[in-house]
């Protein structure tokens, strides 16, 4: 039986973690993350590695899948570590974009010996129990009837055009003209993205809208490769999702929490 | 007879302003505005669009002229509209510089709906007698009796060189060695940009030289395309006179009042 | 006899200084000395011009000599004068780089005339006494047994990622797997460059390390031509010696002091 690692309390035991990846992709797969947090619990085991995360209001919920297959060497047990995201992202955003990363724990030390090229790194990990973990997505009930792909530059290109009026943003869905609409009010502008059904990769109708913090929206876009597909799932007064794949063997799956109207006097 | 719009009191009436142009366009043309202001009275007639502005401290005078032919579709009567000017821009700039942009007036609402692409907003228009307006150069009285033509990057340059030493420059032209000379002299250097009228497009020589600001004239230049012809109008204690067409179907004049050497113990 | 020109005190007599070179190469000259000071004394002499420094902390001294046959014209007696060097960079920083810089002394007027292409400066020189200069690194005494050379890309790629970790770099040569290693511990992380023998251009082992500080070596670093083969020697406890030629007819010496590893509690 293999030897407690890194946290004996947390009941998760590991001897081996060993992984490299070109930095393009470690970066990609991460940035989605690091829109939200600067420290994250990584979970691995024999399927890849994920990090699950929510921002410190557990507004937003970020649920990133790395597969095994992604990565060019991938040698592990079952475990987890908590990193410092944002020091980790600064060593990896050191090297090339396509330089390769090599990834080893080493138990004893409790550390992660990050190589990029010549350069290497010696990363203290976190306790795996101290960093905040969101709820389980599937623990929550909501509902989302209507959805639909497009992609990722568009809506970035909308929430921009909101943020130059106002700081929270309504995203929805209409049947009778059928759109995807991202509209905007502040307190004299208006702006508003209306992207017809016909444009879209994917349209499921259902008259449905719901307000969001354009901050939270607006970060999240920025961690979307511009050409990605991301797919939409939209409700009244409901969570909004955003799921796409950033670069191969990659799935993101974003939930951002709606606000009430009523916070807004509505 | 059509309907009072905008401002009874300003006895202007409209009913009608449709108008579309490409989004460069746009920007070129009222980014010479926004060098001075932040807010601003457009006036249009069949003609075109017209736009004169100073700044707060009534040194510097831009009239910029936008001529009916440089427009798409341009469907107006007479009328004027204050506009938020720093606003308007940012929101022109969110979409690509060759996407067309259309404007429509609303007179029931007072507001202008601007539409990109597949975004839309509508901004509220200010009051237009609330914003202030320039006098007519035309019953202003100087005399320019010297004139030139160059390149934008050139006056550029000489206002870069100029700003290396210190905060105000001279503009000159010399008839023994034909030049126009530019030159600024700070606490302990000197710096002077001397263009010989045999490698200027125009020259009409007379001995003038006024002193202007260098904030000022540093803010046009950055307004101007690196490669428009300007032609400066120079006296002696005067107003200089820049004119330019920075893109097809726009003009702008900028009138920048002198300092005094006095003011600097010269 | 020629008249004493610029500081009779200091003894050095001069009439003459006409030099011509271009822009980049001017910059590329003083840029390792711009790096440490913003004022310096420059000597010339038939055979070239030479400016050494040393920060205001006494930590980092650099000697750049820039040879006659690096100038289109030169004409000089032997003399020197003190310069602002900030202000004379920002000033040949206004042309293009590939723009010729013109430079002739006045010694009436104890300024520098500084023409470029239609531009013309005159810039206040300063009294070379009254500006800092380094001792004599030959008196200095110091034994470096180990050296190599490398292009400085990789030294500053060392010195990024050692920068990600803590404020102090350990710098060596190890002889056993031969290398030169670039170090640095923080608090929590660490961080190493191990360049191999093999891929250096030339390697003269020695077991040695010592250890500055980063923020002097970065600044160096920077002032480096990526491409640019660097001559490393290295000592225990002992100065970090790097020389380069920047590009053609210019030399640059640095001589980094040691921190103490007592400093750090080491």
């Amino acid at each position: 039986m293999s030897e407690t690692v890194l946290d004996a309390a947390g009941g998760i035991e590991s001897t081996t973690f060993h992984a490299t990846l070109p930095a393009e992709r470690l970066l990609t797969a991460l940035d989605p993350v690091a829109a939200l947090v600067e420290e994250c619990r990584v979970r691995f085991d024999e399927a890849g590695l994920r990090v699950a995360a929510t921002d410190p209001a557990t507004v937003a919920l970020v649920d990133v899948r790395v597969g095994a297959d992604a990565f060019g060497t991938y040698r592990t047990d079952s475990g987890r570590f908590g990193l410092d995201l944002e020091r980790f992202l600064d060593v990896v955003g050191v090297g090339d974009r396509d330089d390769v990363v090599e990834m080893v724990l080493d138990p004893e030390t409790r550390r992660l010996r990050v190589a990029i090229d010549d350069l290497s790194y010696s990363l203290a990990l976190l306790d795996p129990d101290s960093v905040r973990e969101p709820p389980d997505p599937d623990d929550m009930e909501y509902d989302l009837p209507a959805a639909a792909s497009l992609r990722a530059e568009r809506l970035d290109r909308g929430v921009g055009a909101a943020e130059m009026v106002g700081d929270h943003v309504a995203v929805g869905v209409e049947t009778e003209d059928p759109a995807v609409v991202v509209r905007a009010e502040g307190d004299t502008d208006e702006a508003s993205l209306r992207l017809p059904a016909a444009d879209l990769d994917r349209f499921e109708g259902a008259d449905v809208t719901s307000l969001f913090s354009l901050s939270y929206l607006d970060s999240m876009c920025r961690a979307m490769p511009s050409e990605t597909t991301v797919d939409l799932d939209v409700g009244t007064e409901a969570p909004l999702s955003l799921s796409f794949d950033p670069t191969e063997g990659v799935s993101v799956d974003y939930l951002l929490a709606p606000r009430r109207r009523a916070d807004y006097g509505e």
